[in-house]
């Protein structure tokens, strides 16, 4: 029942499933050759995108940036050489169970290859292992405070690492694919394995995001009434420091949600080493409030520490 | 041996003692009237200004924006009905002695009113109380993340906050000149006292700072050689968020301490509830590492709870 894909002897089809901020802009790249580094596949790319509602997909029609409008997901992957997941951690998992049963009907060939752009990897790989599919993971390293396939663009990924994680189980061909898509959107591939980038991200996104959301529960919570609490005047004293230390809790919760539940343990285990080094940084101001002139000295190293640490990731 | 102050009949004399960022702005901004409600004087404004190596009084001088480079406190002090000390926290104390000993010796008038900029109140107002100086504390809220005189910019207190604290024992006379020398920037006084100032600005600016550094120490501290400590990667993953969480690390670090320093007992405080908060972050995402689709939901609610609550003082 597979219908012979259309362009098969000339070109090449991606599905885009999920066509927002990201999806959107691997539509444009592709279509664009941001770099100079080469297309997708020499003899063309046949781009298909399906959302729920299929508002991103008519307005790329639209646009130019994908060919078809698929109403479903069937209809997206039929005859697709690559499938890509843009859509948030949680919603992708039924996407995985659609894929199953088109993999069964023959509509998803069996040499497809699926990758993703999620912000955990480790969650989204064991998912796909269960279901046997053909995975390579994949998250492009860039982003934009706005969403939606309105604010896609196709030089987004210029330049920008992403990761590509292969399954170790898969053919390093499905890899492969997936490098050459992130090349032809601009971007520089990097492999590494999930853990590893479950755990870095961890450091350096996932915990910084918690810890913005802390930040603003604790502070706000002040002994009701008392005027010692302060939060009442904070409107008046929050400056741009307030601003950056939060900015990450003025995002989307959903996707925020998705990621903190689908990285928890990476995030548990940097958390755990915060909440120790925070037990350290009481001590040093348990001595300062017993003596300014004398705690300021130690907590004065730890800012130099840190700021040289820094510089060794800027 | 009080020298008759030169300009007393005609002019009030304001001694600026530190020239940085902050003082220089104050001179430029008592010169230059940029709010257009009036200057701190109808009779005029003279204004000496003090450091330890007279760099910036030399450069304000050059620019117009002082009228005399004062070679030691006593010279600045010397005649000044406002002394305002611009000088970092733990400077400061030294120059309070400094000016015990100037109004030991008659230069600094007994109706003389001391004030600041620091940003933290409750210690300093003790430090000034203890030499029974006639002080009234302020904090603008303003500043820029450049330093010196060279940055200084007399609209920088434009439509800014800045907090008057007066002293319990003092006139209230004393209160009004430094909301006459506030108002003059172009600065909206705000009367409070200093717990609330520095319990506010514990929860909004401090503790912020201290997190940054806590978060990069944190997750800088891998596993030694273990891959899945994922620091050696991070240069490839960080991402503005990162940027924007850590920012307050890559500040000065004389001023982070002295800040820390000083105002210890308030960030403690705001800290033993960010650690309490941090606890029941750990049980959600415990939660969420036994099972993602049902750990979500209770993240999500946080992360909405918490985006809520910004808005409160946004």
């Amino acid at each position: 029942s597979t219908r012979s894909p259309r362009f098969a002897e000339r070109t090449v089809r991606v599905a885009l499933l999920g066509l927002g901020l990201i999806g959107g802009s691997i539509a444009k790249a592709l279509r664009e050759d941001p770099s100079g580094a080469g297309p997708l596949d020499q003899n063309g790319v046949e781009i298909a995108a399906w959302t729920p509602s299929s508002l991103g997909p008519r307005a790329a029609l639209e646009a130019g940036a994908v060919d078809q409008v698929a109403r479903t997901i069937a209809e997206a992957v039929d005859g697709a050489a690559l499938v890509v997941i843009c859509a948030p951690p949680i919603a992708a998992t039924s996407i995985l169970d659609e894929l199953v049963i088109c993999r069964r009907s023959g509509r998803l060939a069996e040499s497809a290859v699926i990758t993703d752009v999620l912000s955990t990897k480790r969650w989204i790989m064991a998912e796909a292992a269960k279901r046997s599919l053909r995975f390579c993971g994949g998250h492009p390293m860039a982003g934009s405070t706005e969403t939606g396939f309105a604010a896609a663009d196709g030089s987004l990924f210029l330049g920008r690492p992403w990761v590509v994680v292969p399954d170790h189980h898969g053919a390093s061909s499905a890899a492969a694919l997936v490098e050459r898509l992130a090349s032809s959107c601009g971007a520089r591939p990097v492999t590494m394995d999930a853990d590893l980038h479950d755990a870095a991200t961890a450091a350096v996104s996932h915990l910084p995001l918690l810890l913005a959301a802390a930040l603003v529960s604790a502070v706000s919570q002040g002994e009701q009434g008392q005027a010692a609490d302060g939060w009442r005047v904070s409107h008046l004293l929050a400056s741009s420091g307030w601003n950056s230390a939060t900015r990450l809790a003025r995002g989307s919760e959903e996707m925020g949600a998705d990621i903190l539940a689908t990285n928890a343990r990476e995030v548990r285990r940097r958390l755990r080493a915060l909440r120790d080094e925070l037990e350290r940084w009481d001590a040093r101001l348990a001595a300062a409030e017993n003596d300014p002139l004398v705690g300021r000295t130690d907590i004065r190293a730890r800012l130099v520490e840190a700021r040289e640490t820094l510089k060794e990731i800027d």
